[in-house]
């Protein structure tokens, strides 16, 4: 047997991780067949399953792969001075995942938040991808706390609050832009910027703004 | 034949709809025959397609009144002065519909946020289904605008920003915490609070508020 590079075998790797990404996104887990992979990606099975041993493992290595890159973008931005606010954060991320080629479909239609969903329904009733989710979702809110505790820092941010408590909302906020665009088709990124910046803006009936801590009166 | 009050008709169609609520939220729309939901609400054939013919119209119906629910709540609340923050706002929905007996399973498990799941994943493959939510979502953030509007009108937010984007934006929170629940298992409504709390309170590094219409410096 010829000897096989190291860049052939993550190419071939990366190949069938696109390929199984296509068509969970398109079908869903349970309808998705590994034949369905085989032929969306033009291998052999031989040649799928010395990477994989089949679903359970493509789908576990789609969700471990995406969230260490959501991971590591937020590691980044916590290094960065001052940090990006969480609308140029998200919308950094989004642009970051649709110049990815991971489920990007042949009419290149961006399938990943279709993906988003099929993996969120399947892990309803899969203990194993429940348990790899929850891991990798741990990580991201890990390195988010780190850009949140950046805005407080800096003063960008009232600091009376629990920097966990506001990465929930920010990353519910994040996955609920992505089942919108499943559903409806896009989320314009200046809808969400035109969005954040009226919420940012808020203040109470009362006349006090939400950062109570710094009023001046 | 008996007679048969309005009532014992609402009640029987009650009683069908929230046994396949049930169905559906823990196994999945594709999973769940309506053998299943017959034998989750103890009743005969006869007795329920009298109500629905089948599957299909019992999912359409239940994303219909729950869309409903929502919007009847957020076309109340553009009637309050002054109108409810947004934080208030969705933590007052969920507990309006953890209250309502749709979708708690017998050992009172809310069971809404893996059926709001389930609904979006057949979504995606289901035009009929996509028609109805695109409808009902329609009508949900036309309701949430009023609420915007009326931010607006009172000086509690910029005005110069897109009210829909604003609520596009929100609803996306209020969707992520709804998934976040289903797959992580509840999501305090204090740290909603807090989360909101924090993010209303920030400031571009720069040192303007977010308000930057409203700034008296």
């Amino acid at each position: 047997m010829a000897r096989v590079s190291q860049a052939h075998l993550d190419a071939r790797r990366r190949q069938i991780l696109d390929g199984a990404a296509r068509c969970f996104a398109r079908n869903g887990f349970h309808a998705t067949s590994m034949q369905d992979v085989l032929k969306e990606v033009d291998l052999s099975a031989g040649a799928v399953y010395r990477y994989f041993s089949g679903k359970e493992e493509l789908i576990e290595a789609i969700v471990t792969e995406v969230l260490g890159t959501v991971r590591d973008m937020y590691e980044r931005a916590a290094l960065e001075s001052p940090p990006p606010m969480p609308d140029e954060l998200i919308v950094r991320t989004l642009t970051h995942m649709t110049q990815g080629r991971s489920a990007v479909g042949e009419d290149g239609e961006w399938l990943f938040p279709r993906l988003m969903i099929q993996v969120w329904a399947e892990t309803l009733r899969n203990e194993q991808l429940s348990a790899t989710l929850s891991e990798g979702f741990g990580k991201v809110r890990a390195a988010w706390v780190k850009v949140v505790a950046r805005y407080q820092e800096t003063g960008m941010m009232r600091d009376d609050v629990d920097p966990d408590a506001v990465v929930r909302t920010l990353m519910a906020t994040a996955q609920g832009l992505g089942a919108q665009y499943a559903l409806f088709g896009g989320f314009p990124h200046e809808a969400l910027r035109a969005g954040m910046r009226g919420l940012l803006s808020m203040r109470e009936a009362s006349g006090d703004i939400g950062n109570q801590s710094v009023k001046s009166e």
